[in-house]
């Protein structure tokens, strides 16, 4: 393998960038060359690539974002589309893909790798931790930190006005952001698409915490089960209670990257490069239960299965 | 004088709790007896108020919000309210009260001391920054670092994604956090409440600018000038360019004081009392032109002339 | 089981507040009730505790440091002070301990529970990091994440001034923080004890560096492995190039705990009630390998065996 | 005027690189070219410089240290350095420096201005904030708001396990940073180099404290007043009292600015173009009681003299 194309698609996440320092100094140490593609499939499709030496990925560690800009390319879903990039790695003779992204990157590359046969090695990375057989991706913990340190603020204010507070986290089919942060701000209640949510219960939770002197409470929902306005209207309508809205949205998404996204990022970056050398294709390489692992691109964007339960108690238990 | 109270009203502000630390320990040493009063004029109301001493406010100098917990209170604007509170001062023998908070704060002292007497020194503490007569109040520099904060992250993916992002910040009446922030942030526009807004103009710019290459906008909007919803939708329609909202609401207003808004509180808390001690009344301390300054509450009251137009057209300039 | 007891010993790590919270909460909500010891093994010898209840723990989740104060008490490890500690268990009908702390609290309650048969709980909190048997404390990731922040400040100065910088963290008998930091910082080199360190090799590589244009370098050394200021003026002296030694120090002790160090101490004190309800002692509950696991005290405090080879080849081959 | 030059010099400070982009853009606005030059005076003696553009400077707003790099420049002491300089500066056409730095700064671009006559604007930054008839430099409230992050983390051990620190901070002949810094943090006492410090005075105070139960001390240090090590090992000694140093170094002169410091950076960066057009030259700009000013550099060269009396004496009353 002389060499390969490594590219960032779908949602930037912070720490996308020492991965890319990583796939680069990893590979360039091994004596195969390496191109950045800029924006994804797009820059695949549109020839935008260019040569990366060691010095290219210098002072980007703890950049958020992604240095080759990140894209949601719908004309890589086409026959068409995927024709030119392929023409595009032959006209480079680029023999190995590292793609850094969530599921809809993976989905992608499968599809590809399939077609075309080059061979594609992903890397999880995600604010939103939601891909199969992976426990953590890059980027979560920087999202989770950042909505923690945002929670932690609007907690000040919630106990020095005694207000009632719904804040909305990243986490559109998933509730592991909106669990994790509600359980390390030691939040009131959380709302997850995994779990049933009943608003009059809660009302009533409120209103008997109330009577016996608490007034302020902070529930977390995640994006994908509910919109914090419209929950924090319903409670303040069935408790008479002043309640408002805070939606975290983006800011969520970027941000100097934590130890343990950078840390992540390098062994995934040097683990994707193994992978491609060692002959393995059609797999995103990703950390579960505190090991660095490969899964198959067709498991890895199956449907996770997030097991809510304990920790969903536990908030609860400790409120 | 041997005992005076001091009381947090309006909204919280980071800061806060150091003002409080200086009022108590100033005056205690100089053997004047402080009370703390719990929910602003709602705790002169109901007698919630208890003796501090010097160990009542250890640790809280570092604290987001107030200890001392604050209401906007609607009884405190009737008559009965204001003579219920009277006598709360008149049976614990207070003979001045220290009020920590902003223009409606201030409007209330003014009232309740034209009524009853009773020497009132306010302390100017709002994130907003818009008391007339004062340059830089108790919070307002933590809000504006709070908001460049996400501002920055914010800033992470309108790069990487190349899109425009409409961010919301504080401000119902006043411009400043907008104007402050948008340029520590290298913002590409800003929309205030003092300034005429062209929305077309705007999208022309946009429209022009991505045609020689520039692709990633932040433009800020304080609240009192539009809702950033609205404004990234127009954007969207007019440029045809994906464009998001971001509203950073509540989580500017708590967190870890910065150094300058300790620093301005414990500064104006020794200068409140001082107030009080060399008789005088109806006025607020805040910080002009690098100095402790006082000024009349009904001169604090009106509204603030914010000068906008060199930053403004700074912000422009420097894009 | 009706009643428990809860301390603190050792250096204080960011998280022990929330494990706090977590075994009072928890246990109180199976009707347990938990005594708070003050100041490690002193609070017992000294009859220095009180009953906590629900609100005892409000508002610590976020705090660094602990509320139950922490010593190294020299009295515990003496016949006596064990005697002294164990009447007032008797006295207080205490029939559980949880201790959170690192090795030296492990031993301590080791030797106890093996002369008094006081069930003991043990609840892995440790900036080092240097448990037997676990992969990450209560305490690490704040730790690493501070000593990366200072990292990236320090690396403004060193790239604007081409200087050299030697920063030493903590870790007197592993090199875990430094390892972690000097790759999530993307630093020059790493100094450990685990790694025989060959100083005019790496003056060597920092000339032939310098003169291919390379003239900023910071190197991570953990305490245990040389002092910042000796390593710095070695380099001086071989190399002609000013160098500058930080030394972090305590600021990597304290602080806001991370999210991880939040979410890991509220899981541990869920499982340190868990296991004394389950009639388990002489044990420790930490994470490895992405659960929680308990370690018999013997075990966990024998000399934990660091893999060291693949980050530290790592930040060679990524520098 | 058609070209000018910018330059950063001695130690670099947060925010410089804001105003590196102030002054390029504010000029290039004005149909102004602006060279870059690199490592300060060094650049011009070896013509290390190149034209910047709008683009030059983009993404620099929030990074810490200088993208001109800096360098304490021996040669440009000689008159044959200086030479060079002024030949370098004929040869690119160059008709106006702008200077950001200190203290050192200033009195190199006086000497220079005298000899050659070339117009030279200073711009104030320096995390030391020693600059004579200006109240606050670029980099100075980010330096106190990074010494602060790390005395509130070293407050959770000094609580926790009740100990002493002395922690030393900048400010090699100046006591402000320790001032602020001691004020915000709520230090117990400071050491200055304005003030007499009488160590035996302050062991019996903290030996006091201790009988009525006060364990946990924090004083600051001005590097230019003491030792922490030193001063640590003297009150251990004197009191018999566990005393740690800290000293904070290098990590307070690096880092993401702060609000403070971006506003005045980009307010000077536009202030000192408008110098250099208006005429104006051998000054600095900077900020003082709240509004930008001009100095002279012989005035600003000059020993600043801090009042330190009345936070001095502040910090004592409120511990």
């Amino acid at each position: 393998m002389k060499r390969i194309a490594v590219l960032t698609t779908g949602g930037d996440a912070p720490g996308m960038n020492a991965a890319i320092r990583a796939v680069v100094r990893y590979a360039t140490n091994k004596n195969i060359e390496v191109m950045g593609v800029f924006r994804g499939w797009w820059g695949l499709i549109n020839e935008e690539l260019k040569l990366f030496n060691h010095r290219s990925v210098s002072g980007i560690i703890n950049q958020g974002g992604t240095i080759l800009k990140t894209q949601r390319c719908l004309e890589f879903r086409t026959a068409e589309g995927q024709r030119r990039a392929y023409e595009t790695i032959k006209k480079y003779s680029i023999e190995g893909l590292i793609i850094i992204g969530g599921n809809g990157s993976f989905t992608a590359g499968h599809e590809f790798y399939k077609k075309y046969k080059v061979p594609c090695i992903g890397i999880a990375a995600s604010i939103d931790n939601d891909i199969n057989g992976i426990d953590v991706t890059i980027g979560s913990d920087t999202a989770i930190n950042t909505a923690l340190a945002a929670i932690d603020n609007i907690r000040d204010t919630a106990t020095s006005m005694e207000r009632i507070f719904v804040v909305e986290v990243m986490g559109r089919e998933s509730g592991y952001i909106a669990l994790e942060v509600a359980l390390a701000a030691g939040c009131e209640d959380v709302i997850i698409p995994e779990k049933q949510f009943d608003l009059s219960a809660m009302c009533h939770e409120i209103v008997n915490g109330n009577i016996k002197g608490k007034i302020s409470w902070i529930i977390v929902v995640a994006e994908g089960a509910g919109k914090a306005e419209e929950i924090a209207r319903q409670i303040s309508e069935h408790t008479g209670l002043e309640t408002r809205a805070v939606v975290l949205g983006h800011i969520q998404r970027g941000g100097r990257p934590t130890a343990a996204s950078r840390i992540i990022a390098l062994n995934l970056g040097e683990a994707a490069v193994e992978c491609l050398l060692n002959g393995q294709t059609d797999k995103a390489v990703g950390i579960a239960k505190g090991e660095i692992v490969t899964v198959d691109f067709e498991f890895a964007i199956k449907k996770k299965d997030l097991r809510v339960d304990r920790l969903y108690n536990l908030i609860k238990v400790l409120t």
